[in-house]
Parts: C-alpha cells; sequence; structure tokens
C-alpha cells in the first residue's frame, strides 16, 4: 500500500485525489491545503485525515507526497519532502527558475528519492502509444516532429501575468513531448511569437501565438505551434515523420457522431479542454509514479527532465526577444 | 442517499458496483450471489453487507434491487422485489418468455415500483447524442435506420446452447435501439440467418449471421445486421437516415493514432467488446435509474420496452424458420 | 483502331464519346439521334459522321455499336446490330421486359458478338478495388453485403412514371453489385418500400424509399437501401464484412477540405451525382469494353448479368406487392 | 479562340497540352522541343504544328507562349516572347536568380503581355476552395498557417545537382502557397535543414529535409516542412488557424476503399506524386491563364509572385547557410 499526502487541494489535486481512489495498493492518507475548506472537502470524499503541510511530509502514515500548490512553494516543498525521504510526485513547472530547480535536483539527489515531474501528456495513451511505436522502429528513424497545441481560450489575464510566460506556462508540455518523441537533445532553438488573440496579452509583456522549431544533434527536426486559442476545443494533435513511415495522434472528439446534410459531414468539436480530454493521462501518469515508488524501478520523467523542458523554454523566450537562433548544451 | 441492493456478483453485477461508487447519492448496500466467494469480494470493495437474496430483498437497508443474476431466476426476484417494495433495475432480457415477462408486469404495476430494463445501449453518449438529435429534428423526419453489430467472435457453445438463440440474445439489443430510433413501434418483421462463423452455432440450431428488415405503420424501414465475428473489434454502428439529413455513429476506436507507410494509412482496431465499449453508457443507465427512483420521475426504457423488444425477437426467430415476414401488434 | 457507332446522343452518349475521345485506339466514327441538332452537336465535337440508325448499324465504317437511346429501341436495335453482326454496347436495363431480354441473348449469341451490359459501378475504381480484394481473399468468405445507395434528390414524376419503377430503374445497379460483390446467385429476394419522399411518387404507384434483402445458397446475406433523397449529395457506400475482414468504400466528397469551429469538423458533402461521382467508371467500363472487343476477350457484364438483375428487380418488385419472400432460380 | 506555342514537350509539355486540349476556345497551334521526336509525337496527338523556338514565338498562327523548358532557357524565351507581344505562362522557377527575373519583369511590363508564373498549387480545388474561404472570412482573421510538403521519394542526384537546392526547387511551391494563404507578405524568415534521407544529397551539398518558419508584419505565423521522402505517398496537406476556426486540406488518397482487420482501419496511401495529385490543378492553372488572357483580366499569380516567392527561397537558403533569422522587404 502506498500512502499518499496531497498537498494542494484544487483542481489538479483533486484529479489525482481521483485518480489514486481507483488505484489497486494506494490511498490518499493526508492532505493539506492553504484553504481549509477545500483539504476538509477532499477529505470527506477519501477518508484522508487533514494535516498543515509541514506534519503531513513528516508523517509516518504518508510514503508520498504529490505537490500540487502554486509554483513559488513547490521549492520548500520539494527540499522538505527529500529531508523527510518521501517519494516525490511534482506538478509542472518543477520552479520557474532552472537555478532553482538545480537546487531542488541536488536535495532530491541527495535524499535519494523517487521523483516524477508530472509532464502528464506523456502518459495519454494516444501519445505514448506512439512513442512505444516509434521506440519498436515502426516508423524507422525518427526525422520531424510536428506538435500543434492550441487552448480552447485565454486563461485570465491575471493568470497570464503570473505564468512565466506562453514558453513557460503552455508550451513547456510540447517541449518535453519533443524531448520525448525526438529521443534525443534538441540543441538549438528557434521562436517566434505574437499576441493575436488578446490584446491585454500583449500589453502584459506576454504572447498568444507562437511557433518554435527545435534542432538535434543528427539533424532532426522539430516544429510546435501555440495558440491561446481554438474555436473548435482544446486542440491537441503530434505527428511524427521517419525514413519509414509516419505515425500521428489526432484529436480526442466530444463523441464519435456526424451528421450529414447539405453543408457536408460533421463531426463534434474536440474534447474541450485538458481535464477530459488528459483523463486517461492523469490516471496513469500516477499509477506509474505508484508502480515505480512501490516497485523500486526508474521514474520517467524525474527531475532532470523537469529541467531541460524549463531551459528550452528559457531559451525559446530568449530567442523571441532577441530573434535569434539560440543554441543549447 | 439511494441504498442499492446487488442480485448477482458476476462481470455484469461488477460493472453496477463500479457505477455505483462513482455516483453521488448512490451506494451499494448489500450483495447477494450464488457464490459466496463472489459475494464477499464484491462487499469487500464497496462496504456492502453480504445477505441472501430473499434478506437482500427485503431488508431495510436496501432501495433498490439490481438483478443481474442468470436470466432464468429474474421472474422470481422480480416478484419478490415488486412484493417487497423496491425499485427493480433488472438485466436483460426481462424473461426468455413473453408470457412470463407480462406475468412480471402485472406484479410491477401492482406494486407501482420503479423498473428500468437495462438495454444500456441507449445510455452511450454516442447513441443517446444521435436519438436526442433526432428527437430535436435535427434530420427531419426518420426514415431509414442502418445498425449494424457484430461481436469479435462467437461465444462458447454452451453459451449458446442456453442462449435462447441469437435473436434473444444478441439482436434483442438491436431491436431496442431500432424502437429507440424509429420513434414508432415496428409492424412488420422479416429475418434471415446462417450459420456462418462456427459449424457448431449451426449444429446447436442456431445461427451467427442473421439479417433483420423493420417496417412501421407510416412506412419507415429499419435494417439490422448481426454476425458473431468481426475481426477488427466490436462492431457497434447506428445510422439514421432522415428527410433533411443522416446522423451515424461510428465505432470507438482503441485509441486515436494513424500509422502511415507503403500500405497506407492504419488507425486502430475497434474497442474489443462490450465492458470497454458500453464502459460509458453503464455508468450513465445506472445514474438514470437512480435519477428517476429518486426524484420521482419516468424511468426508460421500462418493462415493457423489455417486452415489446422480446416480441421483436420471437417474431425474428418465427421468421427466419417460416422464411416468411411476420406482422407485429 | 476500334470505330464506335453511337446510338444516341443525350447525356449519356455525349459520357460516352467523351469517354471515347480520350482512349487510344478507339474513335467515334458515326452518331445518331432522334434529334438531328443532338447528333450534329455531338459529330461536331468528335469528327463523327452523321448516320440515321439503320444506317449506322449497318455502315462498314463501324465496328461496335453503343446503344444509349431510351430503353424501349433496345430490343430493336440490340436485333439489328447482331443480325449486323456488331460489337454491341448497351445502356442498363436491356429491356423492361426479362422474356424480351432472353430474345436479345438469343439473338447475340446466335450471332456470336460481343456484348457488354453497362452496368457502370462496376469499374468504378474504388468498387472494383474492393471486389478485387475480396477475389484474392483479403477477407476471407463474404458473409454479409451492405449497399446503401440514395439519389440526391427524386426525378420528376414523369420520368417515374415510365421508369419501370425504382426496383427496375435505381436498385438494379445495386442488385447487380450485390451478384459482383456476392460472388454467388441469390436464391431469395425480399423487399419492403413506402413513399417518404415526394407523395406524387406514391400516387403514382411508386416507392421511393425501399429495403431488399439477398440470400444466397451458402448463407451468404446482402442488404440493400435505397432512397430517392440524399440531402449530402449522392449517397453511393459499398460494405463487404467477410470471415477475415472487412472492406468499405466510403462516399467520395466534393473536396478534401475540412472547417473547424465551435460547431465541430466539417467537410463538404458528398459529389452530388452520378455524372461526377461516376466520371472514372464511365471511362474505364468502356475502356475494358473497347478492350475486350479489340483483343477477343471476354466481355463482363455481358447480356446474362443484365437479364439476372432485371429477374432480382423483378423479383423485389413482386415482394413488395406480395409482402413475401420470393425464391429464384 | 485562343491559339497556343508549346516550348518543351517533356513530361510537364505534354500535361499542358492535354488540358488544352480539353478546353473550350483553346488550341495547340505549334510545338516545339530540342529533341524533334519529342516535338513530332506531341504534334501527333494534338495536330500542332511542330516549329523551331524562334519561328514558334513569332508566328502569327500563336496568340500565347507556354514555357515548359529547361530553367536556364526561361530568360531569352520570356524576352523573345514579350517582344513578339505574345501573352506568356512559364512553369516555376522564372529563374534561378532573382536579378534576372527583375530584368524578366521589366521585359514583361515594357511590353505589356499577359504573364502567368505557373504555381500550380494555388489551382489546387482543395486548396483553392481554402484559400478562397479565407478570403470570404470563414475563420476570422488568418494567426498560423501549417503547411507540410513531402516529395514520394528523393530525386536522382543528378537532378539535385542542378536544382537550386531544396529550397529553391521543392520549397518554392511551398513559399508561394505561404504568400497565398497568409494574404500578407512575409517580414522574417528562417531556415533549418538536414541531410537524413540520402547522404548523396548532402555530399552534393544540399539537404532533403527541412523546416521553415516565415512571419509578418501584423505577426501571422507560417510553419513549412518538408522532406523528400515519404513512405505512404506524395504528402501534401496545408492547414489554416484562424481567430474565428481552422481549415485543412488532407491528402488526396488513392481511393476510398478501406479495409479493417485484427490490425485495426487501414486506407490506402495518398495519391502517389504531382501528375496524380496535382491533374485537376494544372487543368485548371492552365484555363485561369487562357480566360485571363481572352478576357483581358488580371492573371495571377504574376511574374510578380515568381520573384517573390524566389526571394524567400534565397533567404531560407541564406537562413539555412548562417544559422540566422533574416528579415526581408
Amino acid at each position: 500500500m502506498l500512502r499518499i499526502g496531497l498537498l494542494g487541494c484544487g483542481r489538479i489535486g483533486q484529479v489525482h485525489a481521483r485518480s489514486a481512489t481507483h488505484l489497486d495498493g494506494v490511498s490518499v492518507a493526508a492532505v493539506a491545503d492553504a484553504f481549509p475548506e477545500a483539504a476538509q472537502a477532499l477529505a470527506a470524499k477519501t477518508g484522508a485525515t487533514v494535516m498543515d503541510p509541514d506534519a503531513l511530509i513528516t508523517s509516518d502514515q504518508v510514503d508520498a507526497v504529490v505537490i500540487g500548490t502554486p509554483t513559488d512553494t513547490h521549492y520548500d516543498l520539494i527540499h522538505k519532502a527529500s529531508a523527510a525521504g518521501k517519494a516525490i510526485f511534482c506538478e509542472k513547472p518543477v520552479d520557474m527558475s532552472a537555478d532553482r530547480i538545480r537546487e531542488c535536483i541536488t536535495a532530491v539527489e541527495a535524499a535519494n528519492v523517487p521523483f516524477m515531474t508530472a509532464f502528464n501528456r506523456r502518459f495519454d495513451p494516444n501519445f505514448a502509444n506512439v512513442q512505444s511505436r516509434i521506440k519498436n522502429g515502426e516508423i524507422g528513424d525518427v526525422e520531424i516532429v510536428t506538435i500543434q497545441s492550441r487552448d480552447p481560450s485565454p486563461p485570465p489575464i491575471s493568470y497570464v501575468k503570473s505564468s512565466g510566460g506562453l514558453f513557460r506556462d503552455m508550451m513547456i508540455h510540447d517541449l518535453d513531448m519533443a524531448r520525448f518523441l525526438l529521443g534525443e537533445e534538441p540543441i538549438s532553438v528557434f521562436a517566434v511569437g505574437s499576441s493575436l488573440v488578446d490584446p491585454e496579452i500583449g500589453k502584459a509583456g506576454d504572447i498568444d501565438t507562437a511557433a518554435v522549431t527545435l534542432t538535434t544533434a543528427s539533424g532532426k527536426i522539430c516544429q510546435i505551434s501555440n495558440s491561446r486559442r481554438a474555436t473548435y476545443g482544446y486542440d491537441q494533435r503530434i505527428e511524427v515523420h521517419g525514413s519509414a513511415g509516419m505515425l500521428r495522434a489526432e484529436n480526442m472528439l466530444e463523441n464519435s457522431v456526424e451528421v450529414a446534410n447539405e453543408a457536408g459531414f460533421r463531426r463534434a468539436p474536440a474534447q474541450h479542454f485538458f481535464l477530459e480530454r488528459y483523463e486517461a493521462a492523469y490516471a496513469a501518469e500516477l499509477k506509474a509514479f505508484a508502480d515505480g515508488v512501490t516497485q523500486g524501478t526508474p521514474i520517467t520523467p524525474g527531475i532532470v527532465d523537469g529541467l531541460k523542458a524549463q531551459l528550452l523554454a528559457d531559451a525559446a523566450a530568449l530567442s523571441l526577444e532577441e530573434k535569434r537562433m539560440f543554441s543549447i548544451g
């Protein structure tokens, strides 16, 4: 039995709590949140004990912590949980600062505790299927990776202002996906971006429309595009072109129904947003973490993956600012 | 809170137990099964009390019974549950004999207890979407309904022998779906059938490949085809052609990935069988039952729907035997 | 060089003239039509000589006749062309009367002239691909054939009245397709039908919506449905379910463009009607005829295929009238 | 009647000859080729007169010239045809050198003769449909254009060596398409590229895999990717994401047939290469030219479009070489 202590009982914490209740051999033992009502509500649903974060982290009722609190709290919680010898599941980004992530890596490695950076999309059954088939050689050598990722609508401007910017908040998922699919580290980053969706985003110094090009040492290429708006739902597509074929994962639609009339053949919009679209991914992600911890097997993506995605996002931000390609590593 | 007593802890009972644990306001209070270990295993997962069937039916801890036992036990359980004033959710078919179903109707109506015949496919989000759009007039008047329903592989011959035959065991779902989509009662039934999949099925006096044509008083037409084998997964498609357009629900595939190579563009097989394909339908079905019982609203499909589907299946069997069209009603 | 004499310069005659001009080794030598202007117009485009039908048939400038005149003229033209020793390409139906078709068969066989009944759909590249893959064993033994065939809109009522009825005018194509795909002769026919599209069609004693079920001696099943209306274009789909898989040919759409917005993902309507949809089929059909004549190889579908489709249409009409299944052969 | 003189009777010249014979009001009056047999063969098919190029250009039997000769001959032919006052249809690229294209522009503008640069893809019915719907506002403001263009297999290395490189030979079509769809001139170009397909291409100083990013003054973004190899056929897709929706044109497949079995659902490969894929585009392109010349209406794409695409290709080549973004205009 893996007893989980949940730090943060907001939307994502609730997702992980629900996943945990469906997993054999996993229980939610304790929950903590800055808002007591949020913690109590989740405790009622799961049978967990409400604790304050420090008590939770050091509780002998807790084997692993799931960190779903605001990003600026991750650093402290990771250090404390490492010190307490707990396995750590941490929402992305690990931290806004690459240097601070490096300090977290030092702490985690010193304590030798299991760590997962929660890049949930790696666990989407479709994307995971693509990656495993690449590894099995089904399309030969990877040559071009194309990632299209568009949110249904822009977040509130208050969120944008504290988000770290599109590259670190939104594209970081795609940058991790690029590493996952390329099977090789990017060595160059080039970014362009605009504010086309919401002028307030531009005024806040951020962009809402962006494209990034990555290359690897062997010459593989990845093109990513992002938009903060897609009228037809949450647009999440990947495509990998290889020497022996092409693999692609299309959008998941709200249902399988098609209507035909004078206007043609119409299917449903894409599933609206990440909670629906990645429901199966969230469940598979926590299961992979729990399996890794209980079986003592390696956990991927780890904290170093969190750092590498952050470094790519940082390079993209610099590339946009300086209008030039950046070399990495 | 609706407290459910589960009669039958086999595969379908477990499905309903899982659905119940995910529903707010519903609990599994008691379970019963001819195999004590089956009952105990499900009790352990749900916190329910193991009881014998008679005790469960009359227990004041139970508001509604979910009947998932072998078909030949339904008759007695329905009579007892009616007498005990419990709401009843009953797996299809209600009974193999239309006359005995009529006796059940008498008992249920005399006791005035809520009753749902578990035609789960009506609650599939895709098929339900099709039906609600028909009702909303999106394709005008319904003219032709086409239902294709194929199992991935034939059942064991022992199952076939006690199944009541393809029309009553397998096509009954499609006959109910036809009624659901036509919005009008069939008045004629014509059936053809063969044993092409497994010669043992033919030797047992049954068929494994069949086609039925239904017509209604206003001239609407429904074509159904069934096979006990589909190499590409559980083939479950409906299509409705109307005066102003066409609606169709395509198969649900195992994933959204497509591979392209010299051989072309290939997507995954259809979801393998009913537990995967109708997972969402099972959950929505029990929710509809629970909502109906707790809110006192009408429940559909009811016991009369169970009878009408059975009468269509009986007519199809006779049509096949006598090689002629049967009029109904 | 195969020199063609074109009998009938209407819409279908013009299609064949265009096909002929694109074929190497084929020329349109002569044309005839009851309307001199129609003949002259087509002569101007093709360089052909305008002749009267009798002169055309006996002309030593003509090797083969293409009969695209009204159905009631076919009988005489076939007899004359047979007597003149010309190869014959004849639009379907050969005649409205099975007995008169039998007389044509006698004449054609006595003269031993090549004959093609123009069931153009057999030459559609998609349907031909399906049939050849069936023959190659790609889906094992054929078990269920499903044919959906719907016109975009009903023909003028004047056309309906002289058409011979839906089974002989419209479904005859699908009945021939059923024979083509089943690879085995139907032994039973059952039909239902209604007038749902246009009440005038019903008043004229015909139907506009129909479904037919065929079976073969080995137990294969075919379901056909027809409608005289499809708001989304000319609906032409076939599907063949076999012991080892399923083959289906979907509709051809007007273009490959998809638009996505709040309403979902929408593709174009189906190609509007037969001239667009079967453009490639018409060309391939005439080529197959010309190849057969010039190379002396067997021509399919022949005049006997024309008779067999007609007999199925006749049986369907009787089945509808007498509300019972008909045995054939 | 527009009388065409065809300069160059190779593969592309034959395509245009065939298109011309299908157009009302257009005839092929004269043909010229360095290989007399090629000219004679095409003359035999079209009824044209074989001439030498200079005679053809100045013939009073010729209203317009179609230039399908090797690229290095275009410059002279354009100057001569301009001087002779003939309308000019010229295969892309107009010339390998932007400066020499500018000289051609001077000649064409001085002579005031109609000119079309043969970017055939603008006339593909699918891509033209996308562009006209953009212009009609169907997806609001264009934000991101994605173009994927992959040849089925690399050309002979001899061709590669004289091709001007991937950007000028292959991607130039996509760069023109980008301008066509963006509706606004690119102001920056960034390119990456590798030799992954054929090491000989790398040795020859060229690339076979490439990605380019364009931006416009208003912040629109275009991503293009190219490969000289696609195992699944000629991969030609465009997608345009706008403020109110998304339009995309998928690949055209060899046929509409799908097979289903244990491996899933498989459709045909993409149409193999440009002659099949763009057959309709070639016909529409020549028709647009002929209509423009005979009606005196503006012709698009013109010679300036040829220059602008070339400048983008030049910038891409420089960007790859210098590993930096280039500003344009």
